[in-house]
């Protein structure tokens, strides 16, 4: 049986086949709309772990489906997460992404925002083309799932924006898990899953037990990926480490770690976070990152994302996997890694 | 027969009224998720023309349908001038829209960058309700119309920005045409004339001449709108004048002036038009501005936008319509307006 590294870097490159030589257009006669099509094939082009399309057609060939005719749909995921990450580092002011500048580093905010909104598009226009091989009614039902997870994903970093927006500390974990699901677990885990069966055609069974496993993993996942955002590799990473204290965000470490400091303690750390970007001083920093390091914050969270995944595991094994068997078994290696990995 | 301006206002109207009452969600049980949803109901609330659902609800019972079979449709194309409206608004530095402070002025720019994707999003979700009444092909078939759209839309927009942030000048009429094309004429005219004549099964010979008609006419109708965006009457026009030359915009009037004016004047020109929005000075503005007055340019673009109108009511006339006379008939008042309003 193929290991889970190899069979998400063998699927992700033929999404990225797919996208590049396929949905996404390459050239213009128009001069000016070259500079646009390289920027709609800028965040494709760059490495990334391609968890999405895989937890796609693994569900799918774990629920009685074939790879080929779930594909496109993959490659489609990927595309979201694509023009979401263009706004999204506009949106928290992102230096960095997998490893390079920002796109809208490279060619201001304005060409960036509408680059975006440009791949937002195309990746509606390339959910149409499922109909020549699923037809009418799949199209539409795997589309109907698409609008949910954009949706979700949308009110999600309006939460997120918004709590750093109004200040907002009076916060505990269910703001955090309510906040994570929608902003991270849909897209991340939940609908690739949910769109891999419906492609195999699956029961309302199965659609629900890989939404609760997606929705209690995804949250898992970010807890993780806050906590590299904290301690982590920089170069394995990809993304510039402390970014979510300069941005402010609450996560499940930081609003753990208010509970468990002194009132004067918490003052200055809400005092730092509340300041603007570009106002935190190397200090602030390093006080809020010391403080972090002395409490159990980081292992406290990680406990938390190991009780979900496991919760998450109980989900997918209640399913009767009508498929194969060894697309169930990478599923459940998928989750020990989104909450063990380094990068 | 019912005059132009009542039409308008009465499909206005109901396409408002479906898209406030049903296709937008009101409030929601997580307190800060209400703040976006009042966002993505805060420019569908402010007053507007309603020109794109006149325009597919009319050539929709032009081509023999009725009005409640592309009323639907008719609003998803008054949401997509919401969330793209939203993302120009940041795009461009705009402070003002119908007359209001622009959404990323009263927000912020990363929630309303944010909110316009939930928009857009919603946009397509809406779309799915067509299965009902259409079924599952028109479904499709509208989807794809919207797909070509943003497109269309987004190139247009990118080259616009990308000339002012490239500095180019060595621009034609030919240029202005093709951006105007893209940024104006598919979303404004084509489309929503496209979009009516396939809701009522249209022959592709009746869809080829709407798409004539409106890409002369969405020329046509930018032409107009540069011109009052110069000696406009602020009040009626509801944005704010002179912003395209704080923006540096490439229009029909100002790349005929730079071509009438003498090579000291034209290189002062270009000088002040490279400036960003910020460092123009209000002398800055006087020169531009007196220059434009002291030549033809704007007379030159009206006599232009007019012969493209007379073009585009030719393509009109070529269609024998199969349904309502009266709404063809309201089709070639819509032409005119489009080059003779003040709003």
């Amino acid at each position: 049986m193929p290991d889970l590294q190899s069979e998400m870097k063998r699927v992700k490159s033929r999404v990225d086949e797919l996208i590049l030589s396929e949905l996404l257009p390459e050239s213009s006669p128009v001069r000016e709309v070259d500079l646009l099509y390289n920027m709609m094939r800028d965040y494709p082009a760059r490495p990334a772990k391609g968890m999405r399309p895989f937890l796609c057609v693994t569900t799918c060939r774990a629920a009685g489906g074939t790879e080929e005719s779930a594909l496109l749909t993959a490659a489609c995921i990927e595309l979201f997460q694509h023009w979401i990450l263009i706004h999204d580092d506009i949106e928290d002011g992102s230096e960095l992404r997998r490893g390079e500048p920002s796109l809208h580093r490279k060619y201001g905010d304005a060409l960036a925002l509408n680059a975006g909104d440009a791949l937002h598009a195309r990746m509606w226009g390339a959910l149409l083309l499922n109909q020549k091989t699923l037809g009418a009614d799949a199209t539409l039902r795997i589309m109907g799932e698409f609008s949910r997870m954009v949706n979700e994903t949308t009110e999600g970093q309006h939460m997120e924006l918004g709590w750093v927006r109004s200040r907002r500390w009076d916060l505990g974990e269910k703001d955090y898990f309510e906040m994570c699901t929608k902003k991270t677990s849909w897209y991340t885990v939940a609908t690739p899953c949910r769109l891999g069966a419906t492609v195999a055609g699956a029961s309302s069974e199965v659609l629900d037990a890989v939404q609760n496993f997606g929705v209690k993993l995804g949250v898992a996942f970010q807890i993780q990926d806050d906590a590299l955002n904290l301690v982590g590799d920089q170069k394995k990473y990809g993304k510039a480490t402390s970014d979510d204290i300069l941005e402010g965000k609450r996560t499940l470490i930081l609003l753990h770690l208010l509970e468990t400091v002194t009132p004067t303690e918490r003052s200055k750390l809400t005092e730092i976070m509340n300041k603007d970007r570009g106002s935190k001083s190397s200090d602030d920093l390093s006080y809020v990152l010391s403080l972090i390091e002395s409490s159990d914050a980081v292992g406290y969270a990680r406990k938390i994302a190991t009780g979900l995944m496991n919760e998450a595991l109980g989900s997918l094994r209640s399913v009767q996997w009508p498929g194969d068997k060894g697309a169930a078994s990478l599923l459940e290696s998928f989750a020990r890694f989104a909450v063990e990995r380094e990068w």
